[in-house]
């Protein structure tokens, strides 16, 4: 009999967002007049369509594979130069940031990065997230092997988890023991924080000291409104020799439903093998994308180009600007119910600290049963997680009213 | 420092078609002037536009994308219901066969998804291909370590290598040793020829007796055009218990720029951990798909959908016929060289010998050189291939055309 993958034995229950759902068709089905009533601020989805320069653009495109003289075929694996040119350009270079088209790799989401990077990784790695994290960093390595058993916390045996709590603002402390691979995101999913730059200057210097590589996702880093915070780690010098960063264009361009995304591997970032060869990542994740795939369909690559035109950048602003509103929205909303917020200022997420003596999934029932307001429990996304709830600013204005006038409602029961 | 994947160091040179261009470009550069004269024939990649039925609905599928009321934000990670249904209807249940849309895996292509199938099998497995074959299914195994160095010959230790020749018709002879997996692709890339349906049940047959799994690639099975030959495993009673297939737009839809495919699990497929624990591969296929990727582009599975309409199933139809008519007069070429030719009846390839004595590269390399024609060597899908060239029947009427017309003018030089 054929030998199956013995690792994805050892996940966790159900991924986060499936136990959600399935709660919520539980209570649809219990309470099938309330149905209609749900508002959901659980899911990190977008809600505005795309900007009209993106659908011109898709159009154009589509019209392109319709015609013989203009058809494209096999594009190349790691994305047009067109495109890799533009985000060299607009993300990079005008901003002073020594990025080339060369070291973008364009891929169909960042979900999907995450996970393939370990690809060209391996097995004996000190990894290290944050707690609370982001699920699937974790679960791609569980199902690598790269840790143990969970535990009664939830944690992996084989993993370091870095406490992001309100103490450190979110942003783990620097560790005293050596790491190889450090998972970042900011701004942070799931408590809508950031980082400053004094901090990212920390992680970057600790990485080098260790030659450690820092896998950064920066996939709100649009939601970003004060300048002094970094969008990118390569704003900090060295981050060239010790980061991966992961972009998307999913929430910054509404694309979570079209599919394009892309990571930064400078050219300097090297590792070792177990026998103490020195490779280069560049060369390996080039290799990893020409043999499994054939790139991102053309027609989304036009899509995401037309993000960086003028007109697409305007647009795409505005829709950035509706979120963060609900976002401010959603935070006087928590406030009016005396729960302590974070988030939101430069991200799409409220992170709200639940009442004394509640715990997240206690917290979530409430919201739903009570109030039809689905939101995430913040413990699913780690132990740290545990007392608070992540509500997601991407829904409509119409929405977010709503939810905000049933908390200001329900204020007294709570609180 | 970071560890990073050994593997990838075992990895024979560049890939095939990396070659091919290197030589392709360097004789440009030598050659300014016959530049133009080139006729590619190499690489497998469609060259005729998308059928209007498919460029209709992608448009519209643009137009929901950029309104409110239509927008669609994350799909499913398997894929969309209107495009699973209309898979398993059309490809499976109006011919009879028992494959369901839950056992239908929607993906951005074959390719990925011969390289992602691994990410729930393991080490373990003892793996059979074919030779001559597909690159992509080798060099993904030796990323994961699943062999050891290459040899000589270009094949890799540990793997089967199961001869396909003139003499078994380019499919191999049932194994007399127990297997694990074996890679199967008909109709064949690179021979271009396909199997009967008594030689896939003597396989399937061979994989319940040994509890083997046989991953099954058809991206060229619409090219079949006799009734009598199988379009898909499951046209065989027991395969369901013992196959993996992949499907792939590309050649049948001509969506090589446009990134669709699909695999087909069945829900009765298992296999065991190494502590030999029963596991169903259809669970863990879903949870890989659920953690690692948020699906394909809802306008992608769109278009998709669109090739199942009455009049995308006739244009689409229409534009397969017209590369088998490529097929068929390349084969006439060929003969018309004295060569001994194969493939291109059922399939996009025509698989010619060389003449006495003269190897692939020398082949591809006067073909090339002398006469402007790129096709592909051979040896480079692997040691059986030794002595053939592939010529791609993809082209347009009116190159292939023209290769017709130079090779009646060269064939006293080779043959």
């Amino acid at each position: 009999m054929a030998y199956v993958n013995a690792n994805y034995q050892k996940l966790a229950g159900a991924y986060l967002f499936r136990e959600v759902d399935h709660r919520v068709t539980e209570f649809c089905d219990q309470n099938p007049s309330k149905k209609d009533k749900l508002l959901r601020c659980g899911i990190g989805d977008v809600t505005e369509p795309l900007v009209p320069a993106v659908v011109t653009a898709m159009h154009s495109a589509v019209d392109d594979q319709g015609r013989g003289s203009t058809f494209h075929g096999y594009g190349p694996p790691t994305g047009y130069p067109f495109l890799r040119e533009a985000i060299a350009q607009h993300e990079f270079q005008d901003r002073g940031i020594d990025i080339d088209a060369q070291e973008i790799f364009v891929s169909d989401g960042s979900k999907g990065d995450c996970a393939s990077i370990l690809d060209i990784l391996c097995h004996e790695n000190r990894i290290a997230i944050t707690d609370p994290v982001y699920p699937v960093y974790v679960d791609t390595n569980v199902m690598l092997g790269h840790t143990g058993s969970v535990g009664e916390n939830g944690q992996y045996a084989g993993l370091t988890y870095l406490p992001a709590t309100a103490e450190n603002r979110f942003v783990p402390d620097i560790p005293s023991v050596p790491l190889d691979l450090i998972y970042l995101c900011y701004p942070n999913n799931p408590t809508g924080e950031t980082i400053t730059r004094a901090q990212l200057e920390a992680w970057v210097a600790y990485a080098l000291d260790h030659e450690a590589i820092i896998l950064y996702d920066v996939a709100y880093k649009d939601f970003i409104r004060d300048d002094s915070l970094p969008k990118s780690i390569y704003e900090i010098p060295g981050a060239r020799q010790c980061a991966i960063e992961f972009h998307s264009f999913s929430k910054s361009g509404g694309f979570t439903g079209v599919r394009c995304g892309f990571t930064v591997c400078p050219k300097e970032l090297t590792g070792k093998t177990v026998d103490g060869t020195k490779l280069v990542l560049h060369d390996m994740w080039n290799r990893r994308w020409s043999t499994k795939s054939n790139g991102v369909s053309y027609i989304v690559q036009r899509g995401a180009e037309a993000l960086y035109s003028k007109a697409g950048q305007t647009q795409a602003t505005a829709i950035i600007d509706k979120y963060l509103e609900n976002g401010r929205l959603l935070r006087q909303g928590c406030e009016s119910l005396g729960l302590t917020v974070y988030g939101a200022q430069h991200s799409p997420y409220v992170w709200a600290a639940c009442p004394e003596g509640v715990s997240s999934w206690e917290m979530f029932d409430e919201m739903l049963n009570t109030h039809q307001i689905i939101v995430m429990p913040g413990s699913g996304f780690g132990s740290c997680g545990e007392g608070y709830i992540r509500i997601s600013a991407f829904p409509s204005a119409e929405v977010v009213a709503e939810v905000v006038n049933r908390m200001s409602k329900i204020s007294s029961n709570i609180a």
